[in-house]
């Protein structure tokens, strides 16, 4: 087998503990060659959508790799470990959705291995740090070409469970005859960065169909509340402290506050339901 | 001299700065080879025992290194400088205590050096960066395979400073004779971590004799307060929000709150005393 | 072309995201033998004048590289990109001043390009990720040996933005023919590290002349406030919790607190002017 050149590592454990070390450097004896990328540690505890999300953004710039991912807040209980493999890099962790949205965005899962082969784990594994006894060995002999099939039972890729996609939606407006007529968009919020940057569920390549192209004032609204800001390409094209609208660097309609935190400022969270609608500036917006 | 593939490398010096990554080109211009594992670099400004303790934690998943330690309040003062072998690797940091229970978790000192040998320590050095211009020029000579005694001045072992071990014992209750009879744990907090979990001095080889195996319900008193937690293997066994206690992933009896943080919500820090005493559910509890 | 066997890269990304990790797959995958030194990605959001200091600090101690620096408020705008030949290294990033403290901490700009060759860059190029779609692929393949010449347009160094220096100055103070006869030093503060040690504008190598020596007492004069620290060599030369002066360890007069945050305690920031007035033990202090 050949094996890979680069493995990755995703958690929730935080960088004031030495948990990231411990699985670095059960790797390296394993796996000496093998370059460690990691994504980040700092997934809020145990929240699996989020750690998703990034890992899954993560996917298109990094080198065909075995992903290693542990958010795992039924680590010892019954979920299964398991491996996946998809468009050409196999996806380590607990089966509880974490991997999917990386699944996905790598082309979708060709196999998939429930990891019960206990002669690839570390010995004596207590119920809690999966990531130091399972995932990491298994994931490290993996890259030095161990093949996929020899870590545990084979499971359909349909069983494996995945997080369900973040809806979004172009509707008509009930302002047909006006000038405003048109298509809003419902989205809802993906996920927040660590900048309070706002990601959509609605993809940069459906905006037009809204409305939503620069230049265009687009009115915001969520949970009651509205407020209009410019799309935009850049966040310079607004002052600072401003809102805009734009899309991402993942091509994702997305709401930020230049040298801001929009997500702060406008109290919006991962799951919010957020309604936008473009007018030309100085157009009447429309009612919801 | 064989030298080393793998150095280490723990601070307190943060992420905002560029300390870390000066020591990394230090380290990268002398020995180009070498991989560094970061373990940390965010143990609490000046907090020795905490930086020993994580150290400790990491000795027993990392491949023979050189491990450069550095949270040294007494930077430029009086305390030694050294490098102590042990098991294979070699500790180089402050003779404050910090390497302590790293070199007996790699199975004790077999040799020790004060680092005065000043033509492999950086020119110029001032007294309050000896990590960039002291220790890890030297580590990393020393993992290009400069020998050990051509760092310095040989020190006995038994000179170096060492932190005292934190307190177990087992004691009977004053309730022999009835259902309770048995034995208390009185142990002290070693380490909060990062999530909170709250790890014990008491060995989780040594959990059984106090009664704490799984099922058990576990009256945790300190400070003049008391609650109880079930025994548990997994996190997942208690509902989130929920204390437990259990064998940790370094095999210490711990205390933790599923997807919660069991120090801040105790209020319980390092140096804590705190007695555990184990009922079958339903039974009374000791007095203590 | 030779290229470098180094790639640093300094942002203001943080560490929660996958941004960090992205860059780094796409130069992974375009120079896969390179060693990436992260300096930080902590730099606050925006702040050009921090992430230039923190850069310009870690130049003396890395071996020769392509430096990647993005804090880069103005991406997407008709800011420049380029890339920067310095003293054996090449500087990568927005030409808004952020390169410029390194670049001259480096022996000052040799030749400079403006980064407009798009066949070095990823493809689709949105306006809010040049870190990961034009300035690591380009810093990437000037790692593997792309001549800095192909990677776009020449411009003259001196059209480059460059950073105002900090200003500081000497003075005599209004005592003459007393015994505190001398002088004053005036500075500002150049940045706050993440400990809260308050680096000035003064070179350590001029301290002597405003008699800032071990042993003084100085008196520290800002925003109408003042106070007296002694200026020593270390910091454990106070006793926990106590001001201090002296040279840090990139050799500036700096004011810290043993083991504690002088910024915070005394309401200093980058930009403050602080006048140091030196005094033997009991003399009297100068008025301002």
């Amino acid at each position: 087998m050949a094996g890979f050149h680069c493995l990755t590592f995703l958690t929730d454990y935080g960088l004031e503990d030495a948990f990231v070390a411990i699985c670095h450097g059960v790797a390296s004896q394993i796996a000496p060659d093998v370059r460690i990328i990691d994504i980040t540690h700092m997934v809020p505890l145990g929240d699996i959508r989020r750690g998703a999300v990034v890992l899954s953004q993560a996917v298109p710039y990094l080198p065909p790799a075995v992903y290693v991912a542990v958010v795992d807040p039924g680590v010892g209980t019954a979920r299964r470990a398991v491996a996946v493999e998809a468009g050409g890099s196999i996806f380590v962790g607990p089966d509880n959705g974490l991997l999917s949205l990386a699944v996905a965005a790598a082309g979708g899962a060709s196999r998939a291995v429930s990891l019960t082969n206990q002669a690839l784990w570390l010995e004596n594994v207590p119920a809690t740090f999966h990531g130091r006894d399972i995932f990491m060995p298994v994931a490290a002999r993996l890259a030095t070409g161990t093949p996929l099939d020899e870590t545990g039972e084979p499971v359909e890729v349909s069983s494996l469970v995945t997080l369900p996609a973040p809806e979004w939606r172009l509707a008509g407006t009930e302002l047909a005859g006006t000038e405003l007529a048109g298509t809003v968009a419902h989205a809802e919020v993906v996920t927040v960065d660590g900048f309070g940057n706002v990601q959509l569920s609605l993809p940069g390549t459906e905006a037009h169909r809204a409305g939503l192209i620069p230049g265009a004032a687009v009115t915001l609204a969520w949970d009651g509340r509205e407020t209009v800001a410019p799309f935009v390409t850049a966040f310079g094209d607004v002052a600072p402290g401003e809102l805009l609208c734009y899309r991402d660097s993942g091509d994702w309609v997305a709401i930020a506050v230049s040298q801001g935190n929009a997500a702060g400022q406008l109290g919006i969270r991962a799951g919010t339901r957020v309604t936008l609608a473009a007018s030309a500036p100085g157009g009447k917006r429309p009612r919801w």
